[in-house]
């Protein structure tokens, strides 16, 4: 059995969105699985200098249409949050939460909180929002909402991330199939060619 | 007859290396010609804030590793420059001279010294190397000498570069067509699909 693809993604990253809705499928085909890495880009842009998109002079006006064509491209619905970016602490550390706990609803609940963000222009920072998603995809809403209060959950979030940033991440969505990393949803000719040659 | 392609790209750029193996086959599958539009990306930085890839924790290794593959990828043979990046004053402006002058060698010299840069391992940043590069495709030599040190060739590049940042152009390659920007050349599926519909 082949080992599973790391995905690495910020909720509120546009590429990782429309990644997401691509990366299991992708898998299958190869006879992979796929284990889910919501992170702090943020974090990450503390290393390598980086800025948010939107502050970026040039980069950031054709990021926008960039991301619009691009989801066009895949076949992926989107629209443009009018908070963007937003903080997504809540996101991800409800997902580590589900994870450990309800293995079977942290992607649906991933792929929700990923919809409620870019498709119906919810403010995913806000935990309001976040339980509002889990529990319409079957989470136990006061659990969670006591779990987001407790520190150990917090610094599961912090450890994943400063992992992420040990191997390498520093972007968003990014990928490793067996060892080998790819950055961007526009690097998917690059991992189907990797993963049907076993590299190139 | 539809407008041609205006293809961006800066002659230290691995990745405009790449594009540039490639632009014109692409484009004339579709009834398109291209106009060669070499810059200095450094300019462009300035307006970003932007840094060269190799000076950035993370992402350089990740771009040493991601150049190679995608050269791979594309079919393209590649050679890490023993020095990267390096300055292409002397290489772009003796393109526009070439293209004012003996337009039918611009793009042949164009090649030769990305493969002198990319294939060979020569510092085109050297007046000496781009003069042997023109040369080898029979351009006149001490014409070509006596150009770099006119001060009307600099300000062509120099206006030229402004135009292109003026344009949104902010990384190498870059691609517009009927007005649509493109940035990298990762975006080849989607200007191929652009191409074929005239827009998506």
């Amino acid at each position: 059995m082949p080992a599973p693809i790391d995905f690495y993604f910020d909720f509120t990253s546009p590429y990782g969105y429309i990644f997401a809705q691509h990366i299991d499928d992708l898998a299958a085909r190869h006879g992979r699985s796929t284990v889910w890495h919501p992170f702090l880009l943020g974090m990450a842009f503390k290393t390598t200098g980086a800025v948010a998109l939107p502050e970026i002079p040039l980069k950031g006006e054709y990021a926008l249409r960039d991301i619009q064509r691009s989801a066009r491209f895949m076949g992926v619905p989107y629209r443009h949050p009018t908070r963007f970016p937003l903080p997504t602490q809540n996101a991800a550390r409800s997902f580590y939460w589900l994870q450990d706990r309800h293995g079977a609803l942290a992607k649906p609940f991933a792929l929700a909180c990923l919809r409620a963000l870019f498709v119906e222009d919810r403010d995913i920072s806000s935990p309001a929002v976040v339980l509002d998603v889990a529990a319409a995809v079957g989470v136990d809403r006061a659990a969670l909402e006591q779990a987001l209060a407790d520190p150990a959950v917090k610094d599961r979030l912090r450890s994943e991330t400063e992992a992420a940033i040990a191997r390498g991440v520093f972007g968003s969505p990014f990928t490793f199939i067996d060892g080998e990393p790819f950055w961007g949803g526009d690097r998917m000719p690059q991992i189907e060619r990797w993963l049907a040659t076993g590299g190139f």
